[in-house]
């Protein structure tokens, strides 16, 4: 039994050293939010399946590889012959801020539909929980009503759905991710969001509480090195970031929700999802990679050691 | 004045250091067969002008710093906001096995246009040589016809017209290219083409005396290792390859093609054209990349050396 | 069902890229005779399982994580907490010639047992194949009856029994290595070893009429350049090794076994088996790395490719 | 029509990785207070000349190499086949001090003349603005003479001139600067310097007002983090520093001075002016090697996005 | 003669770029508590003898070869056949902190004996200053018997002894280390301690009162970025850390007892010494590796720069 | 006791991985013939002392350092605190063929005086063999006159005295070495020479007779790939080159001669003399850098093992 079902695209992703037009060495890995989350809740031992689809080429290969290798259950993915893996270029810019160029039109990711979806809810499969994120909205019509079919089936299924907004514009506008978005509400047991993606799901000038009386059960903001809020019947509760050396702070946001996820399936209270949320959020701002450094259950102690302190 | 003009796509290129599944190191350059015609040109002190475009993004503006650098001149090339640089990923697969991944559809260089070509014969200009590939022509109509304009134009204008069939599969197949390239032999002076290749040209048994026949002047046939043969009213010339390592062989043929326009220039005879192109051609076989390691014109007679040996 | 149960211990691998003694730039990667047949037979499609111990350490998760990447079933390998994962080192001494440093005494995986190989033939299961090789043997008591235990029930079961000698120096004593290995002679189908590793089999002046006199129904012999030959039933069939750029030489055998069993599985004839073992084992010579470089089904047609093309 | 006219030395940069008495791995690239300037105003859009002499090797093809790339025109550079390239070697010594080693005695670089000079004031030719710097004047009678021409010419023919003191205590004594410096104050519009360097233009006790009483319209005053300080008859404005991580302070004073000149290019006003010219250094800082990572002008607003953010 | 004699085990040390799990780049060097300090004096112009046992393996070769070049007196060192040079894996997991695995488990460093230590005392033979750690005494009896030999002799041959209780928790616990350091106390004349390692040697409430009253004549305790305190005949002295920007802290410790040592040897006072101790461990911290970027004596005057300079 | 006693200038050297315009990473190292044969000597067990100045900068430190690493005695190498230490720049051009850069004029190297020789003979001390180069006479007066007074104190110690021609033609021509090293051939008993630099020391049309006849007791000509032969008393004898793959060809004569005085240094007859120079030579050629791959006495026989295995 699956503990965990998230969809979307996965990209193989060329991290520059230095400036892209310098040319000179970059580094192959993947990235994709939803397969980061997935990562995340496998290295805490949790059961996870990611499904989407890639491409019958190399790059599809390295997708395919370091999510097996990280214990995350593809069996629900596609390999689609007729178009590429989609492809990131990350290039670190000025401080700590990243550059992104994107070759994913008409990517295989994007060619995910609904069907692909079809047998994760097959012979009464039901996976505890289900994880969506706008950025697998905003690929297509395909993707799209993927989503739409996961979540509806998800709902009717009693897996508790949560939505990570993760807006993107280079993707699509704040309109179209509201229009696509806004009609799943009814369906969503949990929302994350950064302060300023609120907006994208409700014109409320309260958005927390017009989510909430929307019939979510509970919000979560994220405030980057401000750390983390959730609202819901337990009330609000705070939850400052960990103080740690800022190293890379892409994929913050899906590590956070890793570690959100594991609380919940951990049975834990709201204080205690919070705590592991910003615990893993930590751990990707203060290493390399997306995913990379994303803890293991004994890792998460690490830390509460001194900082510049070596475990030996 | 322009010696050379010649047109194309010019990608950034990722190569990998290892195999893509596993991920891992890669260097970006840019690679292209006209820039690199164009490059070896200039690295032998012609003056080439390159025309193409390249999205307005950094692997675009790697490109254009690149071919700056270069010393090739980008005047005539186009910026077009409206797509992205096309990629190129270079694997090294098995022993000096490359495989290739394009990213390519709907790039920024594959929406050249004849119109883009109009300046150049602009006001009286007219380049020595132009010189195009059936890549270009395999980009799409607007490439094709900026292909078409190109030859027409240059062959009106007096100046010298080259074509390197430079057949790649995975952009079209034999019979496009055929149907494609075959209307243009009659303004063609010079035709380089691979043994494999000439069949693309003509159904004729004898490929090369078709070519003749046909009114091509010269007629090139490149061998790899086995060096290179000329054809045409000098009768018919053979060049062994030169002997060197064999570092990296993507990029020979290209070299080939700038050591032999170099020889036109200087008004070589068929043979002294032959020594100079097998001689780009050594050097691009014996380093690595498709046109870093490109002689200047004094390294020329580097490869007169004794092999392992120090210039000091 | 497994197609293919092997087992032996697998060790986190530092590769110098200069002298050890001057220290500088390494590589961590993994190493195992029995692992890289199982990854081999995996990339060719078969399913595979391994079967060992690592610990429970982060050179123990870069094992796991390995194997699960290239899709070898780690069902039935055991995490030992009382002892580290074994360390190999590797350094590139002068030309082609490796020099290995061992950390495994004391390794855990040299507890294996053969309580760890009753569950691989637990309720009737039967592996198709089961490969054992010298090595395992060498490393203790438990490994070796670990291998006894293998090698008898899959007898019994009726799987195949393949062994790679792969005499190690440093690990045993041809003698040992004899009086350990020559016991199983009765039980096996299939026997691979080098020219000069036959005499560990037995003291006949004719060692391969004795292996077969002995009941063995197929004797492998690999000649390095040279290729190998195949002795059995069908007689005597000598293939050349396949002409390729030696990279690295490391793990020839071992690729040259993983071709072997995956033409055994595809009811290949004798001589299909050894093309398809010779193939293999080039890309292992041609590739860097023990492992990295083997071929999935389709890359096997690439070897047919022009040396020095590029497949685009 | 050139914007800019600047002249110096560039050298070949060897940037250590770690400790230089350990050996191991460095990076070439090129450095050069004054063609970081030129840079720095071509990446920001502006027509820029460099004017300097290098060798007939290959450090100097990496000179004109990476100078054409970034599209400073290099029309008026000399090369000089008597004497090498100059060196320079940077070693990242403890935090973020940077150890210098120059090989720069008797370069090509140091045999600038005067008589290089006459080409940029010939025909008419003016340039909007000419900088140059202490630097030059430091390495010989021949640059020093070269610099009181391109001043002298420049006064004369209306251009706005500007000085870098940029004092380097390796070259020469804050006596000689002084000695050589000061005679120039009478043609300069603006002075560039940092705190401790005015002192090396005048024994006033109030050193900005001296300058100024001397005819001198405006003195920029730099204090590293601390940001900058311009006086003139717009009075005294400061800025701060804007605030980035510290990667590399070198380059960061010649960076602020593109900034700086690219401001007055633009007429923009004098705080318009410090804050292109705080943003231009800040990026020098906050990002590695001394000209590498220099804003062009859509990367400017760069710096409004919030640390840690992705642009995608 | 010797300045300061020191002994114990040093290993070959990879230092992975990143997490250890996923393979990929590392560097080879050594580490070692104690021949840390040894380099660290070597490099401030002492004259240090470092004792202790390698393998007879290229990782053994590797530590000969780097003390040697650092001007370290290996005379007294032994090299032994019957096991392998211990091996250590430094991984950085998290922001600064860095995770150990160690393969030292009866490595040749853990066959020092107090046979070994003879010689450095025959023939009247007297080092200025002996220098111990609780390291060497968790590696077994023989270590331990050799520090208690080389503490012994020391002191009744009039050297300075001192100890530095480097606990390691890996190696022993608290109160093994306890049983076996606290009867060296009175021949110690210096302790150096962390903050949380006094307690090691003593059950007093006041540990520091306590190790003075027992006869001890100098206890220093660390506290990291906190800097140090001196406790003796002086009173009590407090030094804060030097305010450098953090790259490393594993080696901090040891080049803060190295810059220590080396102001007694100088004949400093106790503040002398104190802020000899915090510069040597600045530079530890802002540089990367365990001992790679101490000062030479030069060098100490680096600090008093700016930060974020270049020194040329 | 020192065996052998040589003398020259060792450089600092940039070995760039790729084409030097193009910039990029390169590998700091030292260089230098003389201390290459005395690296080659170390390694295989001799006492070797090299002599030779150096900068107080930090590249004389790498000198310093890398040679004390080796275990070379430096004690009677001088620090020049009024030159730098000299540059090499090392670029891998066109297949195994080098281009290099020097930046040695006014070296520190090159103030080498006969008054820095002094010490080498006082007190009684005679080396076995002295050993010169013709580079350290091409480098100015005072390295000059150095090896007059070596070569004239060791000729009358009774020292064997040894010469390699090693012609640079960057430093002088053939007609100034010869004007300069012919004077010095009563006093040698061994010349070393490549085929084409015979013709330096002797107009002869037969070379090799006359120096012998010129009272030269042994003439050795490398041949390159081709091997060695030597001539002398015991007739002239030819060996092969030992069949290596071809790594780096750089400092193959400097360990030949290593090797050639390792035999004469262990009492061996002409052929073994001749072997190990030819194995050590072959040890040059097949691994990367001048010394680094050179061999210990245990490694000499690893060429004796199958190309392509691995020692385990
Ligand atoms: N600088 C930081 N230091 C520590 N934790 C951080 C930091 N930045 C982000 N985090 C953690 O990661 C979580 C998500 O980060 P955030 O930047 O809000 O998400 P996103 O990556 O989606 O923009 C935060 O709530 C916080 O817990
Ligand atoms: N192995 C080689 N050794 C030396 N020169 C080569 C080698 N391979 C190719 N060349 C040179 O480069 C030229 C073009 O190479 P070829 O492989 O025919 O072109 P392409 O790269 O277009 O396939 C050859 O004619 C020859 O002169
Ligand atoms: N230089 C080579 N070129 C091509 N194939 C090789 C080469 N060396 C080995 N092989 C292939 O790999 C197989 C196994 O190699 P071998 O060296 O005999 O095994 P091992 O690695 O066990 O010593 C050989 O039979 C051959 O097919
Ligand atoms: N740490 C920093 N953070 C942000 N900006 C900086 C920093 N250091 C320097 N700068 C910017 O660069 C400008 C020049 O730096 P400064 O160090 O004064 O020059 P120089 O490199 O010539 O010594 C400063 O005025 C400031 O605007
Ligand atoms: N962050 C830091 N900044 C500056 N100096 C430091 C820092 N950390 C340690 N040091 C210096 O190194 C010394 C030893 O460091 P500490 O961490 O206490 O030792 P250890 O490495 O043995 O744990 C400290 O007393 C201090 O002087
Ligand atoms: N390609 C090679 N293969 C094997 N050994 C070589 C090779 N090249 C040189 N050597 C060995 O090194 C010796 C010196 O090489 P050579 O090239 O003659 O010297 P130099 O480096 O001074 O030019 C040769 O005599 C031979 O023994």
């Amino acid at each position: 039994m699956t503990d965990v079902l998230t969809l979307g695209e996965t990209m193989a992703a060329f991290r520059m050293a230095g400036p892209m037009r310098l040319g000179g060495p970059a580094h192959l890995s993947i990235a994709g939010s939803e397969s980061t989350v997935a990562i995340g809740l496998a290295r805490l031992g949790h059961r996870v399946s990611w499904l989407g689809v890639t491409g019958a080429d190399e790059p599809g290969e390295l997708v395919r590889r370091s999510l097996r290798a990280e214990g995350v259950d593809i069996a629900l993915a596609r390999v689609d012959a007729q178009a590429p893996t989609g492809l990131i270029l990350f290039e670190p810019r000025v401080g700590d801020l990243t550059r992104v160029v994107y070759h994913r039109t008409g990517s295989a990711g994007s060619r995910l539909t609904a069907d692909d979806v079809h047998p994760a809810f097959a012979d009464g499969r039901t996976p505890r929980i289900v994880h969506v994120t706008g950025i697998t909205c905003a690929l297509g019509d395909g993707p799209y009503e993927a989503v739409r079919y996961a979540v509806g089936h998800a709902r009717a299924a009693g897996s508790l759905v949560g939505l990570d907004v993760n807006h993107r514009t280079r993707l699509w506008s704040a309109r179209q991710a509201a229009e696509a978005l806004r009609p799943m509400l009814p369906s969503l047991d949990l929302v994350i969001a950064s302060d300023d993606e609120l907006a994208v799901l409700t014109d409320d000038p309260d958005p927390v509480a017009a989510l909430l009386a929307a019939g979510v059960r509970e919000v979560v903001v994220k405030h980057g090195a401000g750390g983390a809020t959730s609202h819901g019947e337990h009330g609000t509760l705070h939850r400052p970031a960990r103080r740690v050396p800022v190293v890379d702070t892409v994929g913050a946001g899906d590590a956070f929700v890793a570690g959100y996820l594991s609380g919940v399936l951990d049975g834990a209270d709201a204080a205690a999802r919070l705590d592991r949320a910003v615990t893993v959020g930590a751990f990707a701002v203060a290493t390399r990679g997306d995913w990379e450094g994303l803890p293991s259950r004994d890792d998460l102690a690490l830390l509460d050691h001194d900082p510049g302190s070596a475990v030996r």
